[in-house]
């Protein structure tokens, strides 16, 4: 049984269509700024999916309430599918004094829910902030999906080394080859971007990330591809946490950019939906 | 040691002139609408200081990772002085698939918090649901104190059974007489309110209530104590939580409005902070 929060509405069509049983609920503001939430039935275990983009921290505690109220009604397994989680990429301390702020999220989640999901996560490894069953999605099977057959041949790279593993895992699906950019500082001001060990030239690539904000580090991939010669460029991501203006910069740069629609933007074209039905 | 959070500047100034010791912190907001922290101290224990007003779910997530940030510097003791208690209302389920809110709140600022203060819960008896020390601080002290001046003689009434305590606890640091309003429902639209066993003719009457929210029982009982010949009608009320215009129509109903500054508002004249500071 699934209960969708606000954050996952733009997911309940296609949940519904492809086959999962949704409970009833209100979720609506008081006046005074105050969520309000309610639950209209019952079931041994529940699935909550509710996506944490922004407003961030009312989704956040949007789903601590739609929690509480479940567990009022007794449901006793509660798992939690967070798409996009909230404040991941605060997943260190950089500067003395700071929070790890993902992990207060996690510790505040664990208070309720059994079970966490996440796609995608910045840092895989801030799961284990979660003292229950913590799971880190892959984007893979989604991208594959949707890219497979508009790319054809070519390949998969990543825009850093650490993206690499997300690169490797879509073209395997794909059975493509894969690889990643080398980034080096050349000035304070510029970074150049080298193709690690494979020749782009006459091939369509995809670039695959987590996330994409500014953009300006795809731009930069994909101009750089173009005067490689490289045919056709794309990019993908996982979640488009998208800074103002950045969807038309990128989309200009490239001949497609989807993202999937872990957060809904006008580039959500690649579903997850499939892989959360698929727990 | 006090850290003050977003939701506790109006209180800052006021603190650091009565002697608390600040420690020095930053708290921005990422371009995507994460909430960014940092403090720049240590101590064995720490009070925060945060209200958690609208927006309500930015000042609680707010409160946990500044708590996240303090455990990280090592502070052993952590305790939360929120003068105003966001989801204090939703204290029960009145339809069934409702969360009781403030039991989830309280859960989750537990999850760092070691003890808890909040002034004038809207229903104390919910302090039980935080674990650890939970403390409920009375107003009267602070109302007292900046009414008992231009108030002079007169009486104290609460609009309602349910707050006469609260009247009460202010009479008596005035050495005044209370009582309360009786409200009867004598139409769907209409509620008939009566103050109870006391002459209000010729005296000046101080009105008492938790939250003022729209304003309209205060607006009736103020209406009604002039038409029983009472001299000046004051009201006090712990926490402005006012709705759109009720400021200005409970205003133009009495001869002063004044509230706390557990929540910041344009007549928020009687300050907490010294009961704060006497903790």
């Amino acid at each position: 049984m699934f209960v969708v929060g606000s954050g996952a509405r733009h997911l309940e069509d296609e949940l519904r269509k492809l086959g999962a049983r949704l409970m009833e609920r209100e979720i609506k503001r008081f006046p005074d700024g105050e969520k309000y939430v309610r639950v209209l039935g019952s079931a041994e275990g529940v699935t909550v999916v509710q996506s944490t983009f922004r407003p961030q921290d009312e989704h956040l505690v949007e789903l601590i309430l739609i929690a509480d109220a479940l567990r009022e009604r007794g449901v006793e397994r509660l798992r939690a599918v967070v798409p996009y989680m909230a404040y991941s990429r605060q997943d260190r301390v950089t500067k003395e004094g700071e929070p790890v702020s993902v992990r207060a999220i996690m510790r505040t989640l664990a208070v309720y829910y059994d079970e966490l999901y996440v796609f995608d996560l910045h840092n895989p490894e801030t799961l284990k902030f979660f003292p229950g069953k913590a799971v880190n999605l892959s984007p893979a099977r989604a991208i594959a999906e949707y890219f497979g057959e508009k790319f054809g041949d070519g390949l998969v790279l990543a825009p850093d080394k650490g993206a690499r593993g997300r690169a490797k895992a879509v073209a395997e699906k794909l059975n493509l080859e894969f690889s990643h950019f080398e980034k080096e500082r050349i000035s304070p001001t510029e970074v150049r971007m080298t193709p690690v060990d494979v020749d782009v030239a006459g091939k369509n690539v995809l670039i695959v990330d987590d996330i994409i904000s500014t953009g300006g580090t795809m731009v930069r991939a994909a101009n750089l591809l173009r005067e490689m010669g490289a045919e056709k460029v794309f990019v993908a991501a996982t979640h488009g946490v998208f800074a103002e203006g950045a969807i038309e910069r990128v989309s200009k740069a490239v001949d497609e950019l989807a993202v999937t629609n872990t957060i809904p933007t006008p580039v959500s074209r690649i579903s997850v939906v499939p892989d959360i039905l698929g727990l």
